[in-house]
């Protein structure tokens, strides 16, 4: 018995010794708004298609997990800004800054910015928007997130090699001003928003700008609302890995935004899906490290968790029936979008029914044998969704069942969710620790319980980026 | 910097070597309803004391995590048995099952039983009954938690030397027959049920039960409503650790369930200050480990989340105010016992009146200046509760209010809660994975994300008790 301990561990310092060079390709996935209930939640829905309760995703196996503290420098409860920044930079900073510090005064080098004055290669994707909070903590410095225009500018002025996900923000550049994508025309940058063109691109490639242009913001769309010639998120993953592969190796980011989204809305189906996505985007770099195991780190987290998902229902007690999730096809935004708004212009107001709108409720989410507590609350929310915003009710109740969402569609996916056996109870984003994955070069460092803000210092270890530190 | 990581490396093989031997010290620290949630409500509650968003519990620190699936053969939300049963025995049964195989004929060896056949002391200590769920999977076998009388004979009549914590329920007792306490007076055991013949306990005492009875179902009270004289769960750690010490080490398991019955109740304040006493035991065992850090391995999980806790409420958004729950000063519990009873019962059934109860709701609760929201659901609570139980309504509606806990008390808690940050969707266990813990002898076996059976497979790894597991 103890002599084999003894080999098994004399195995592993031989194995520790030669794996412990810095890793020349590093991957930062992060989920935007997934904890612990996100992944347990796709996890639980995966674990139903089979009969089983829990199917694993690609990173939850890997063999480092910790435990990382999210708030920001003036809240408990973060946003993506503060918590990428935290990640990016290794400082914390108030909500809603890009990349500097609470004062707005010093400018915080990036992860990114260091590994590409390494001499790596850098690639920075993500299913939203790219000049959204997340991305842009690792390429730009402002004071505020919603400055989208000086945002997207400050992309299209990097040094950075790939960027690849949602389309950038142009309806945001003043009247008279050059866009991002003009900008980057002017500096020979690759610019594609086709999978063909994509497919198409070589590694001579100079720096590449990838996008996909979805129906609601210019995000990609929600993974559940996709089509065929969408490009998923593991599509741009799996392309940056071949445009970035070079003998100084690369650091790739990669966000799944929309998880986020649809959690703030409450939509599990389309959180669940987008999850789903992120760990296939995973499963590339994973496909890669298979290539390259003694020279990749792959490093998996959340930001924070958003919405304050629950895996149990008051309504289903120690019941749970995920494969009911199955039953929806689209998410809140297309409903909205293509059923909703449609209905009520096209239809006149005195003749606005909820029993008009049951066969596709039917249809698109598979809630059918209304409870009485189920059509009461879906009929209130029919009523308010068919008044204008301003008519709406407007007081604490109302804020706790609709969170300024479509009150008939954010109803629908309560109890769509509640019959499954989930539940919500925040609109935001809310305080619990997100989990780390680890998995490669350099993996022991990333185990433990930790601020986000040592995500980045332990990257600068790991990656022996010291001397380009900044100082502040 | 190479060679000083080689350094490190080597000098990491040494230590590794050197720690290789089984531990001769194991805790296995369970909380009961515990899962991220509930500890980072605890660190936040505890940060807002200190001005800084999180403090530290005593094992969070801890260096190795994970997280750890909890579902039951027959369930995706598990109950305590089921978990414990996969905890103590390596093996899936059935919710509610002790112990045994689904399937209710195969007596399933537990850790505990390996470890005292193998030479060590074991202790098994509960801040709830000691003949409940939890701490009967280490010594019991039964086709139902349910059976208390035989469960607590079954503890009687087990081999092992140290029984602390809450008392057994003598009063499930079947006319006639011995109690427990009987049986155990015959075989010769020490029984103690104050602190000052607790501390008075030599080693060289034979088997000990040593219990606190509080004043609700013979557990030990809450820690928010304990007084000067009720012996706390880190006191029994400690007399447990010096009644336990023996050159052939031993074994303890410490579960703290009375998070688990406060999160059912939804009432984060108690559940916040029982995870702190929890910490504190844990604590307790640290400092042991600090004497013996060749020979001690500390594990801390959950056995299941409970409540479907939040961080994060809609109607307080990004904002959270964790000090307010400083303003509670007893338990859901205590305020039913002693509060809402007498006042119930002292009081002509027309003169009841919410305004009478709205200074005491001030005082123990420190639920003051209410909204017109918060002032319409505590009177709609109230009348509920001045109801008789048959009276009360019982849609489901009034069951996602109240849950069946005293609609009153429970409504007073969610509204503080949701004024700190904290929401519930659940009076019933949930489904998230729980985080572990480890630290000492063969910590790094216990990383990952691993499914709770595995917890026994690594101890009988890490304890070397693969001579003592049975074929079943």
């Amino acid at each position: 018995m103890k002599s084999r301990a003894l080999a098994l561990t004399v195995l592993l310092c031989l194995v520790s010794l030669v794996a412990f060079a810095a890793p020349k390709y590093v991957f930062v996935f992060i989920g935007d708004g997934m904890a612990t209930p996100q992944i347990a939640a796709a996890e639980a829905y995966l674990g139903s298609l089979s009969d089983s309760f829990v199917d694993e995703l690609s990173f939850t196996t890997f063999p480092v997990q910790a435990l990382t503290t999210t708030y920001s420098n003036n809240a408990y409860i973060t946003d993506s800004a503060a918590a990428a920044t935290a990640l990016a930079c290794g400082y914390k900073t108030d909500s809603g800054v890009i990349a500097m510090d609470p004062g707005k005064m010093v400018e915080y080098k990036t992860i990114a910015e260091m590994a590409k004055e390494a001499g790596m290669k850098v690639g920075i994707l993500s299913s939203v928007n790219l000049d959204h909070a997340t991305p842009a903590c690792y390429y730009a410095h402002n004071a505020s997130r919603k400055n989208y225009y000086e945002i997207n500018i400050a992309m299209a002025n990097s040094d950075f090699d790939y960027f690849a996900g949602g389309e950038v923000r142009l309806s945001k550049t003043p009247e008279g001003q050059p866009t991002a994508e003009d900008v980057m025309r002017e500096r020979g940058w690759t610019i594609v928003d086709t999978r063909e063109a994509l497919m198409a691109l070589e590694p001579s490639d100079t720096t590449v700008y990838a996008y996909n242009h979805g129906f609601s913001f210019n995000a990609l769309d929600y993974t559940i609302d996709q089509k065929t010639d969408d490009i998923t998120l593991a599509e741009f993953t799996r392309k940056g890995i071949e445009l970035l592969d070079n003998p100084n190796g690369f650091f790739m980011m990669v966000e799944a935004g929309k998880i986020d989204w649809a959690c703030h809305a409450n939509d599990a189906g389309a959180s669940i899906h987008d999850t789903l996505a992120f760990s296939n985007a995973v499963q590339e770099a994973i496909d890669f490290m298979a290539q390259n195991p003694d020279d990749t780190l792959i490093i998996v987290t959340g930001d924070h968790e958003c919405g304050g998902l629950t895996m149990g229902f008051a309504g289903t007690g120690y019941s749970s029936a995920f494969d009911v999730l199955g039953g929806q096809t689209v998410s809140y935004e297309w409903f909205n979008q293509y059923v909703l708004a449609p209905y009520k212009s096209e239809t006149a107001a005195e003749e606005l029914r909820f029993a008009d709108l049951e066969d596709e409720i039917a249809e698109y989410f598979g809630l059918t044998e209304l409870s009485d507590r189920e059509r009461t609350l879906l009929e209130d929310a029919f009523a308010q969704s068919m008044l204008s915003r301003e008519e709406r009710a407007s007081d604490e109740a109302t804020y706790l069942l609709y969170g300024g969402y479509e009150p008939l569609t954010v109803t629908i996916t309560h109890l769509l969710n509640q019959r499954a056996g989930l539940a919500w109870t925040s609109y935001s984003h809310t305080g619990i620790p997100v989990p780390t994955f680890a998995k490669g070069v350099g993996q022991d460092l990333f185990g433990g319980y930790y601020d986000n803000t040592d995500v980045f210092w332990k990257l600068v270890q790991v990656m022996e980026l010291n001397a380009y530190l900044a100082s502040y």
